[in-house]
């Protein structure tokens, strides 16, 4: 890797002009200018761009922390390679780049963000996955760094976030089933300590009560988010004596272990139970029958937090003046065939 | 975000004190070095490792190049996300940390990886999805950074590369069909420049020479590598006239658009068409008949990757003396029920 230094001693011109001509300055001439940028590309001299922001104070870049757990590598979620194209849409206004940090398995996440935020690689952060208490909301506000969160958390005061409309999605995914005549309702909740779970079983037990069906704790099956956490589902709900008619999902990829271990037995969706899943996912769409779900679109969502997170950093704060501060996202429903059947014909 | 000024401000100590506590040198007493941490704790205070690395002239961070392309986002290649794991696990041992760059999708990906490189962020960087002619290759050969390729490319010369065993891929599933009477063997292909489509399809029609079955280039399906691909090359291999009784996919998550293709025109595979899928996926090991495809560990890649990387960077080449510079990965059968039948049975 050439540095300037290296760049004037070849070209044997003094550091100021090379530097004058890399930078683009107006009292170079012609001739040197062309020179010293052949020179720079074929020494490959490379600016240090570390120095720059040294002395600017900022490195033009913005980290979105996500995990490598083996449940996430496992099942690619693809949320945030969906929401990367916004966020990078947003950024490229200002010149500034998305670099994604990938929180180890085995490390605390605020251990992680604590060496990452000292690293000064980044001006902001996004962070996910927002845990009930995130100790990683209370580190950020404390070092000062502009961030935004997807996802709430009981944690500290009023930071940025956005999060999906958990409480939308139970709430017409019970309503919906109700108005079939269904009575015993299940439900997927995460096995971890995720707020969404909070969030979805609660407004699930909610939407019950709105209907006048008393809330049963054995019917919130808690299984891993994955296509395998969903087969897992399929088995648990068939072991209930009494067992349901209907069931939601919190996560799109369950849909497909539930069908599977379903079949297995015989039972066919939107036939023998009603599966209402989570967000419509490609994968999905390839379902028999077609998944009632949930539609949104990652890339708007992208902008929107990235948006978010620039009014939050005094830069850009001028520039996004009407931007939000908590943003609940709406999902729309997608009629599929998988919860296309009345109560009543079964009885 | 607070400086070592403003903690020596705060707690009116030297500057050097501070650093020195900070540092844990040890000529500072034992109750300053608290009341400072403390400080630093309390205040937020960040270690500016901006101007360190400057001094040291490394960043202690490792880039990773994936591609946020439409195609990539909407099929959520976990691939990356498995390998990050072993990357992780290698550079853990010498406290350096992976960031990926998301490079977007409509940015040329050499200009995106000359401004990464200019941003000095990274001491390292693997580059992913290498093209058949690359010139992201001869940038970082030329500006003399120490990289490593997932995937080979006709560029430059002997650069470090590890890459899937496209070719035993192509030549065992070939032999396998061949074994078992199929004379029409379909083949899927991406339909980008991206340089393990040349390689699995020369290594198709090498196979099917050495069984002596002519090479056809309409059974080479170029399609998108996503489920709407596998969806898109089911259509069209049911558009020809002689239709093929056995197909090969380059891309896991294809099977799952096929199989639903196939059963839409009433052809159940493993009966009526022979599939091989490639790599084992999670969501297609909930296909039925369950897929014939082939196995590989993620993380055994990403520690391979992460030691290659390393015995090419001055600072560690010490360490890893024995590491492969060209490595083709293996990946093993795993027998499904897709192929399994006899092509005789049929006639």
């Amino acid at each position: 890797m050439r540095g300037i230094r290296q760049l004037a001693e070849h070209l044997d011109i003094s550091i100021g002009t090379v530097s004058r001509a890399l930078n683009g300055k107006p009292d170079v001439n012609e001739e040197t200018r062309r020179r010293v940028l052949a020179a720079a590309e074929e020494l490959g001299y490379v600016a240090n761009q570390s120095g720059r922001s040294l002395r600017q104070g900022e490195t033009k870049v913005i980290g979105l922390m996500i995990e490598s757990s083996q449940e996430a590598v496992e099942n690619a979620d693809n949320f945030f390679l969906g929401v990367t194209s916004g966020l990078q849409h947003v950024f490229a206004r200002h010149k500034l780049d998305l670099l994604m940090l990938p929180c180890p398995s085995d490390e605390d996440p605020c251990e992680y963000l604590k060496r990452m935020v000292a690293r000064r690689v980044v001006d902001a952060m996004i962070i996910s996955n927002t845990q009930r208490i995130d100790r990683r909301i209370d580190l950020l506000s404390r070092a000062r760094i502009p961030f935004a969160a997807v996802g709430r958390s009981l944690s500290a005061g009023n930071f940025p976030w956005i999060d999906l409309d958990f409480e939308g999605v139970a709430e017409r995914a019970v309503e919906r089933l109700a108005a079939r005549g269904h009575r015993r309702i299940a439900i997927t909740a995460p096995s971890s300590e995720v707020n969404l779970g909070y969030v979805f079983v609660e407004s699930y037990r909610r939407a019950l009560e709105k209907h006048g069906i008393p809330f049963n704790p054995s019917l919130v099956i808690r299984v891993k988010s994955s296509e395998q956490g969903g087969y897992q589902a399929a088995h648990e709900l068939l072991l209930l004596e009494d067992r349901p008619t209907a069931v939601v999902l919190i996560y799109e990829l369950m849909a497909i272990g539930l069908y599977r271990r379903m079949m297995e037995s015989g039972i066919v969706p939107g036939r023998d139970l009603a599966v209402i899943g989570f967000r419509d996912a490609p994968r999905a769409r390839f379902l028999q029958p077609s998944l009632s779900c949930f539609r949104m679109s990652l890339y708007d969502l992208g902008i929107a937090l990235g948006e978010m997170l620039l009014a939050n950093m005094p830069a850009y704060r001028e520039l996004y003046p009407d931007c939000g501060r908590n943003i609940i996202w709406p999902l729309e429903l997608v009629q599929g065939e998988s919860d296309a059947f009345e109560i009543e014909a079964m009885v």
